[in-house]
C-alpha cells in the first residue's frame, strides 16, 4: 500500500514527462498502424504527392490538435477581442505579451508531430514512396538511360524489392539520415530555447521553482473554491424558484474582478 | 477503492472526450461491418450510385441522429412557435440568438458522420466503386481505346484485382488523399471556430470555467429539486383523490416563471 | 455495490433507448433465422407473391403487436364507446384529442417493422426473390430475347448464382439502395415530427422535463395507493361478509371521479 502511494507520488511529480512519453508512444503506435495497414504506394506518377501527404499531413494535424488541447492557448485568447476595444494596451504591447506564451504552447504542441516525422523517416516507407516520384531523383539517375522507361522503373521502386537493389539511390539510408537530422535539430533547438528563457528570466532559479509550486496550488484551490461557490449559488437559485421565496443574492465577483485575476 | 473513485473522477471530468471517442469507435466498427459484410459493388452502370450511397447516406443519417440526441436542440426549439406569437422579439432577433447554439450543436453532431466519411475513404472500397462508374474517369482513361469495351472494363475494376493494375487511375490513392483532406479541413475548421468563439467571448477564461461548473451544479440541483417537488405534488393529488379530502395546493411556479428560467 | 446501483440507475434513465435497441436486436435475430432457415424461394411464377409476403407481412404483424403492447392505446380507447353515448363531446372533438396520441403510439409501434424491412432489404434475399418474379423486370430484360424462356430464366435467378451474373439487373444493389432509402426517410420523418411537436408545445423545455418526472411519480404513487385502498376495501368487505357485521363503507371515489382523472 505504501509502495503504491509512493509510485503514484512519483507519477504525479513527473506527470509532464510521462504525458509526453505517452503521447509519443501513441504516435509511434498509430504510425505503425498507418504505414502497415493503410499505406499502399500507388507506384505511378502519384508517388510524390501520396508519400508527402502521409509524411507531413498527419504531423500538421497532430500539431493543430496539440494547440487545441493546451489550455493556455484559450487562457490567452479568451476575450482578447472585446478587451482590445477597451484598449488599455496597443496592439504592439499585446503581441509582446502573447508572443512568448504562444511560442511555449507551440513548442509543447510540436512534440507529437516531430515524433511522427522522425518515426516515419526511420521506417522509410513514406519517404521512399515520395522520393521515387520526385523529379530530383529522376534527373540524378535517368541522365544516362532512356527517360520514359527509366522514370517508369523509378516509380516501381517501392513496390518491387529487387528493383531497389539495381538502381542506386539509397532511399532508405537517406530517409534514416534525415530522421537523425530532425531529432538532432529538435533537441538542440529545445535546449537553446530553454537556456535563453532561463537566462533572461528576471527571477532566480529557486524563486522560479517556488512560483511553479505556487501557481499549481493556486489553481487547485481556485477549482475547489469555485465548485463550492457554484454549489451555493445554484442551491439558492433553485430554492428561490420552487418555493417562491426571494433570498438576497450572495456576493459574486464582478466582471472587472474576473479580468484582473486572469 | 480510492483509486477506483479517482478513475471515475477522471472519467467524469473528460466525459465529452470519452463520449466522442466512443462514438468514433462505434462508427469505425460499424463501417467495418458494412463494408465487409453488406457491401458488394455491382460492377455495372450502377457503380456510381451504389458507391456514393454507401459513402454519403450513412453520414447523413448519423448527422440527423446526432441532432436528435443533443438535448440543446430541443431546449432551443421547445415552444418556439407559441412564444413567437407572444412576440417579445422579432424573427431577426430570434435567429441571432439561435444561430450560435445551432452551429454548436451541428459541430457536435458532425463528429460521427465525418468519422464515417474519413474511415470509408481510407478503406477506399466505397470510393473505388463509385469512381469506377463515374463519367469523369471514363473520359480520362477511355479516350484512346474503344469506348464501350473500355467502359465495361472500368466497371469491373472493383471486382477484379488484376484489372486495377493494368488500368491506370490510382483510385485507392485518390481515396486516401481525399480522406486526409477531409480530416485536415475538419480539424482546421474546428480550431478556427473555437479560436473565434473564445476570442469574442465577453468574459475571461477563469470566469468561463466558473460558469461551466455553475451550470452543471445548477442542472444537478434542479433535477433533485424537481423530483422532490413532483413527489410531493403527486402525493397530495393522489391522497386527495382517494380520501376525498381537499388539501390546499402547494405553490407551483407559474408558466411565466418557467419561461424566464429556460 | 455503489457501482451496481449506479449502473441500474443509468439503465432506468435510458430505458426507452435500451428497450428499442432490444426490440431492434430481436427483430434482426428473428429476421436472420427466418431468411436462413425458413425462406426457400420457389423459383417459379410464385416468386413475386412469396418474396413480398416474407418482406411485408412480418412487418405488418410486428406493427399490430406494437400497438397491442403500448399501454397508451388502451388508456385512450377504454370506455370510449359508452362515453361517446353520454356525449359530452362530438366525434370531431374526440378525434382532435386522440389524433396526436394515436400518431405517437403508431410512431413507437413502427420501430420494429421498419427494422425488419430495412434489415430484410439489406440482406436482399427476399427482395431478390420478389423482384425476379415481377413483370417490370421481365419487360426490362426480356424485350430482345424470347419471352417465355427468358421469363423462366428470370424465375431461376435466386436459386442459381451463375445466372445472376449473366443477366443484368443488379437486384442486390437495388435492394440495398431501397434499404438506405427506407432508413433515411424514417430518420428524417422522426426528426421532423419531433421538431414540430417540440416547437408547438405550449410549455418550456424545463417545464416539460418536470412534467415527465411528475407523471412518473404520480403513476408510481397511484399504484401504491390503489393497492392499499383495494386491500383495505377487500378486508372490510370480506370481514363484513363472514362476521355479519355491517361496517360503514370507507369512501371510494365515484365513477365520475374516475373519468375525470383518466
Amino acid at each position: 500500500m505504501e509502495k503504491l502511494r509512493e509510485m503514484l507520488d512519483i507519477c504525479i511529480r513527473h506527470q509532464t514527462v510521462l504525458g509526453y512519453s505517452l503521447v509519443s508512444l501513441l504516435t509511434v503506435a498509430s504510425e505503425h498502424i498507418f504505414s502497415s495497414v493503410l499505406f499502399r504506394c500507388p507506384c505511378s506518377s502519384w508517388n510524390m504527392l501520396y508519400g508527402s501527404v502521409f509524411l507531413l499531413v498527419p504531423a500538421l494535424i497532430l500539431f493543430l490538435l496539440g494547440f487545441m488541447v493546451h489550455a493556455r492557448t484559450w487562457h490567452l485568447l479568451t476575450g482578447i477581442c472585446p478587451r482590445e476595444k477597451r484598449c488599455r494596451s496597443g496592439p504592439r504591447e499585446t503581441s509582446t505579451r502573447c508572443c512568448p506564451v504562444l511560442m511555449q504552447v507551440a513548442a509543447r504542441a510540436a512534440v507529437a508531430p516531430l515524433t511522427w516525422v522522425a518515426v516515419a523517416l526511420f521506417r522509410a516507407s513514406f519517404y521512399e514512396c515520395a522520393a521515387s516520384g520526385s523529379s530530383l531523383l529522376k534527373n540524378l539517375v535517368c541522365r544516362e538511360k532512356g527517360g520514359e522507361a527509366c522514370q517508369e522503373l523509378l516509380f516501381q521502386i517501392p513496390c518491387n524489392e529487387k528493383l531497389s537493389e539495381k538502381i542506386p539511390g539509397e532511399l532508405q539510408a537517406q530517409s534514416q539520415l534525415l530522421g537523425w537530422l530532425v531529432i538532432t535539430i529538435t533537441v538542440t533547438g529545445y535546449l537553446i530555447a530553454t537556456c535563453v528563457s532561463h537566462c533572461r528570466s528576471p527571477v532566480s532559479y529557486l524563486q522560479l521553482k517556488f512560483q511553479k509550486i505556487y501557481w499549481q496550488k493556486e489553481w487547485e484551490l481556485f477549482e475547489i473554491k469555485a465548485k463550492e461557490h457554484a454549489t451555493r449559488l445554484a442551491e439558492i437559485n433553485t430554492n428561490s424558484f420552487f418555493e417562491g421565496t426571494n433570498q438576497e443574492p450572495i456576493g459574486t465577483p464582478s466582471n472587472e474582478d474576473w479580468w484582473k485575476i486572469s
